[in-house]
């Protein structure tokens, strides 16, 4: 855990240059707009720590997985969401000495994400080898109104001296991922051009041959005028610059303003992307870095006004829900159906940048209440159109007859991950794809979506459940053997609750959403049938066995649900019994102690318990509450989000702000120790979570939405907003009342506290 | 399955060229003396499929784990033993054209394995491209006598040409393992030097700087007379070669002698490898090839007088057992306690030519009773010495206070593999060593072992089981949970009946050596309490503890033992339920599949009733074996031995049959689909330990020897012999009596089939 961040409502501030944090504010201070995302790293030279990073929605590399030895069905690849070209690089020297903050003595430094605005600022003043003192000051965003542009501007004085300043302005695209399995390089040369003070690269990927064209074009201003410059441009494999030299005097401001565009062939046909980079790059010319970044923060702006929560009597948590959100919102807009949140978004390369059950069971909830309907909708298509590779996925584990295992890891619907206790075995998210499409019906009322999307996917991945599970002749039950649970802390256990629970939920629901789409669509079901081979009668005939015969352990002794067969057997000891030097257990302890341990990892049993609250009565809430979460050390950043929930629900306000502090300033805070490797995006949405439906008690049942709003004892006040059928609400909780209020044209019926209430349309209530 | 070698009581013989299989025939036709082994590569160009192999005993790499995501307590490396460099290239150019017999037209090919002699031979004639028809014979051996030297004669006619004749003998340490996980080259150049007719490369490896000296001279005659030559000589790094050019009459036989050496720095100090070299060299050359095969044949014929087993009346049953024992004594011959045995010898890369836990569970017995009773012996120092690095091994997995676990797979006693469900898991591996000892207490009767080094291993182990097993509070047992049994079909299970048997054992085996040493070394006892701070009263009573209290799951209901917590509720389904696709699982099913299904890989707890026979009566023996064979598919080359042995117990000869041919012809006719990898060794010590324990039923129990000899209905006789505490004794068996002979100048009391027998010194006895 660290604490050198300064405490703002609205920015993020490191004050100081601490050279043994850059990598991690790199990741903090990262900006991005849904199409692209850029680390915080510097412009000029930087010798000391960095780890360079831009990244580009949608491509990706597909870079061969690292195994032991090779057993059938294991992924071929792992896919990974390349470092792209470098568009920020601005290499400056006064008087021939590289400007290099880890050479210089640096005098004064901070760095500014300024999140009500969208844009990263940083200013210094250092003092270089050679005496002279300068003064930087640079601003740059990716655009959220033109998501292929962006814009720096970098600004520049000679505090004591007057003479030669040269500006190299550069492109370059011989990088490599800092996350190579082989230490490959994965982009190949296509083109280059450079002329007067623009340039342009272009650059494809190996194996999945995406091009991407970046471009640049800048103007140096003096006194508010343009330099006229002849500059001297290079080129070569994959890299352009540009070097212009001039004078400056002693105390002059000199602006570079660098327009930068990425446009990637995953968007456009390979013959447009030169020409339209080139148009890109003219118009941001045209309209200026100030008119783009005043259309920058109107576009925040709105985003804001959606999805702003405010704390009052808390900077910290104030600024922790604010980073989240915004990160989230940098990360994925629902723009583009072919889309996906990636564990680290834009911020950095572990997990490959790929799609996990992370979307679904966190991400979801964010976008379902924050944005327009289609947003989460998109998220839903995404899945949809991957149908057919998860059947794909499937049967290359050797299920058949259109049975769909949804990736653990994915890009592209493949299957992509490097292990086979992972992959094979976290099939849970399998059912989290199937509760998403619940989820969103539940939200927003649209039951129409099973007919032309939904149940196709839910009997695929029902078909799947039903090869999955065994009868056991014994038992006389059905079974699942061999699974990773939601807690990864175990591996290749039986009968996880969890897993046997949303299978068989997954059965019903699918029998559920039959009914409805043969009752209001019969010739569409009719069609679905006959084109996915479905036989009803004997299909789901089984499915009713499987969900009257499944097993799901329980203790009658301890009156609690088990995690899985032999958790119990297991030394029953707790967190509080862990000494200094174990915690955190995956950077002090040998796997195997891990896996045999009872630590949990992240919500297993409880995630199951808040996926189907309506199921269970507060009694067994609390029994499984209080034996599980003391066992569960949370390493995971999607654990403290659940725990949240179900503490409010229990009434253990203490528990549930201790878990929210934990999960809302994560990487602010550098809990885990690992921002370095990029921030923790999707357990951005837990926090999120955490707050609307923990404090906020958000619940949709039976068509109605509910709240149940505390104040944590730590705050003021706070407000939240959601979105929910067309009307738009405001949820305000102070140390006496609750307002909300209702702005829509139409009355909301809601139940706060268990009670019904009505809201006029445009009106509030206060309780 | 293939079966193109041709049948024959003392040679392996190819006939006709299958290029197809030549890699196949390359691992069976592999020459080796224990310090070095060569596959049987062509010593002239071949481009056609070739794996080329070359292995020096101890000679390693610790190349780079490949694993998805590092986590603690994973291996650094895997070792490998090295490609090390070629030895055996002679090109030959006949009027300039290359002689390569994947480009001419193979007018006849035989190649022969004389495992009488111990040397290899490949006579063929084939019509060259330009058209000149040639005869070539070669012979070659790694000799057994002096194991640094190798010879090859190469005799070649030109049966329709006279005239020009070009012989390049060479030496190539430039070459790379193909078993490399990066893809890297593991030898530096040191020196390189080549003179007349001779020639020196040195080279390195990286990282472990091994330097090994390979040299070579030759001559070559015509008319029995050498040729005066006038060399053409060329060097680069990790390279030499030496060309001549004569005339060779049409008919004329050109004979090549090529006397090599390998020397190493493993054994022999850096600064002396290159002057060794020579003179081991110079040494060969003037003894010269004939004395020298001369000399290999009396070697190996004492060798068979020893070990070899005569089958009668079934030629294919003849040879399998001859060449499984043939590789054995290539592989290993007990004269260096730093050596052990590779699963696939000098034959190929696969396993990296370390050292598993086959070494005590399969090739124990057979060095036991074939060979000196200090080879054995030496199996067991290799473990004592490797005991520290074992105590560090368990260290990095959190065990404390002098615990030792034993790695899977080892070269200098550290764990070096890739998978975490076999190095964490598959720890049963240190009950094997504490059996190994007790198994050559038992056979040897010397007891005194344990005060020297016995004692202080069991001491080690024993400590790693009682900190390795938990207490289970509910069901009052101690448990072992997230193990991979011997079974490894299966990963990451709970209370795997082996593992907490074979833990049990050790903790009660070495309670009774510390009784021993006490009573008859108690200077010595003392002495090692102090040095590795041993506590007994406290820790014997913890162990007692555990002895008492360890859980060992059965089945009331079935009458059987459990393989592990929850097998019985596997889909109980038998190997002949598998369809013709299926099988074998491990090439045609997903590894998900293949763990949560039913079906064994290999013994697991038939293992464990195999190594603990004694302490089951035989309906306890058939039940489980009834219910576990059934569902074994014998994956592993370990398998088959097992069930031949339990099988003889329950007089299930036509199942004992079966499962012997399958283990003594696995390689020749490559019944697993994999002998091109190499040859399966240290299952062939389970053939020998198949024929003996099974079909000779010899026991020792009470340090009293007992057989129980029963004829495959197949065979016409058959005869064995073993070696037992100074008795050299034989086993006739045909179909009407068995004899037993005792060479020694004592009596042999023993039981057979029960009863009790006397045989006088140099005496038999009929029955």
């Amino acid at each position: 855990m660290k604490q050198y961040l300064k405490h703002d409502e609205w920015c993020i501030i490191e004050e100081g240059l601490k050279p043994e944090y850059n990598e991690i504010s790199e990741s903090i201070f990262s900006i991005g707009n849904g199409r692209m995302g850029q680390r915080a790293n510097f412009e000029e030279t930087y010798t000391g720590h960095t780890f360079q990073g831009s990244y580009l929605a949608g491509v990706y590399y597909p870079d061969k997985t690292r195994v032991g030895w090779w057993k059938n069905g294991y992924p071929e690849y792992f896919a990974k969401v390349l470092n792209a070209p470098n568009w920020i690089g601005i290499d400056i020297k006064v008087d021939g000495e590289t400007l290099d903050l880890a050479k210089c003595e640096v005098k004064s430094f901070r760095r500014v994400l300024n999140m009500k605005e969208g844009y990263l600022e940083r200013t210094f003043t250092a003092k270089m080898v050679n005496g002279t003192e300068v003064e930087v000051n640079s601003k740059r965003f990716c655009s959220l109104v033109k998501d292929e542009s962006a814009a720096i501007r970098y600004s520049i004085k000679l505090l004591n001296y007057t003479g030669k300043l040269t500006v190299m302005p550069y492109l370059d695209g011989d990088i490599i991922n800092k996350d190579t399995n082989y230490d490959e390089k994965f982009w190949d040369p296509i083109h280059e051009e450079v002329e007067g003070q623009s340039g342009f690269i272009t650059v494809e990927t190996k194996k999945t041959a995406f091009q991407v064209c970046t471009g640049m074009q800048y103007v140096i201003e003096q006194d508010g005028q343009a330099l006229d410059l002849s500059p001297y441009n290079t080129q070569k494999a994959k890299y352009i610059d540009s070097t212009v030299e001039f004078e400056a005097k002693e105390g002059q401001e000199t602006v570079i303003y660098k327009y930068a565009a990425n446009v990637t062939s995953f968007n456009h046909d390979k013959s447009e992307i030169q020409d339209l980079c080139k148009k890109t790059v003219a118009d941001a010319v045209a309209k200026g870095f100030d008119a783009m970044l005043a259309e920058q923060a109107a576009a925040w702006g709105s985003k804001w006004e959606e999805a702003d929560i405010v704390i009052e009597g808390d900077v910290a948590a104030q600024q922790g829900i604010r980073f989240n959100i915004f990160q989230l919102y940098q990360t994925y807009t629902g723009e583009d159906e072919r889309l996906n949140i990636g564990p680290k978004g834009f911020t950095g390369e572990k997990y490959g940048g790929s799609t996990y059950w992370d979307t679904e069971a966190y991400c979801f909830p964010f976008y379902l209440a924050t944005a327009d309907q289609k947003v989460a909708r998109q998220l839903l298509i995404y899945r949809h159109k991957h149908l057919q590779k998860a059947i794909e996925n499937a049967a290359k584990l050797g299920f058949t007859d259109g049975a769909a295992l949804y990736p653990m890891v994915t890009m592209n619907g493949e299957e992509c991950h490097n292990e086979w206790e992972i992959t094979f075995e976290e099939i849970h998210r399998n059912g989290a794809i199937a509760y998403a499409i619940y989820d969103y019906i539940r939200y927003t009322g649209e039951q129409e979506y099973l007919i032309d999307y939904g149940l196709e996917v839910l009997i695929g991945i029902s078909r799947f459940w039903a090869q999955r599970v065994h009868f056991s002749e014994r038992a006389g039950m059905y079974m699942m053997h061999g699974v990773t649970g939601p807690n990864e802390y175990e591996n290749n256990v039986n009968n996880n609750w969890y897993t046997n629970l949303i299978a068989k939920w997954c059965l019903s629901y699918t029998l559920e959403a039959i009914d409805y789409v043969k009752n209001n669509a019969a010739d569409k079901y009719k069609a679905l049938e006959e084109q996915i081979k479905f036989y009803e009668y004997t299909e789901t005939n089984k499915w009713k066995d499987i969900i009257e015969k499944m097993y799901l352990p329980t203790d009658d002794e301890l009156g609690i649900i088990v995690q899985h067969d032999g958790f119990l057997d297991k030394e029953l000891l707790v967190v509080d019994d862990l000494k200094e030097g174990d915690y955190p257990l995956n950077q002090n302890w040998s796997w195997d102690r891990i896996l045999r341990s009872v630590f949990i990892k992240q919500a297993d049993v409880l995630q199951g318990i808040y996926f189907f609250e309506d199921e269970f009565d507060e009694e067994t809430i609390r029994k499984n509450f209080d034996f599980y979460e003391p066992r569960t050390v949370h390493e995971s950043s999607l654990s403290p989000c659940v725990h949240v929930i179900l503490a409010s629900v229990l009434g253990k306000k203490e528990k549930a702000y201790e878990m929210y502090i934990r999960t809302a300033r994560l990487d602010l805070d550098d809990y885990n120790n690992d921002t370095e490797d990029g921030c923790h995006i999707t357990s951005m949405a837990g926090t999120w979570m955490a707050f609307v439906k923990g404090f906020g008690g958000m619940r949709v049942y039976n068509d109605t939405l509910q709240f149940a709003p505390y104040l944590p004892e730590q705050w003021a006040s706070y407000a939240f907003n959601v979105r929910f059928r067309g009307h738009y609400i405001k949820v305000n909780v102070d140390k006496t009342q609750t307002t909300i209020s209702n702005h829509a044209d139409e009355a909301l019926s809601l139940k706060v506290h268990g009670k019904d209430y009505e809201i006029a349309a445009e009106s509030s209530i206060t309780i």
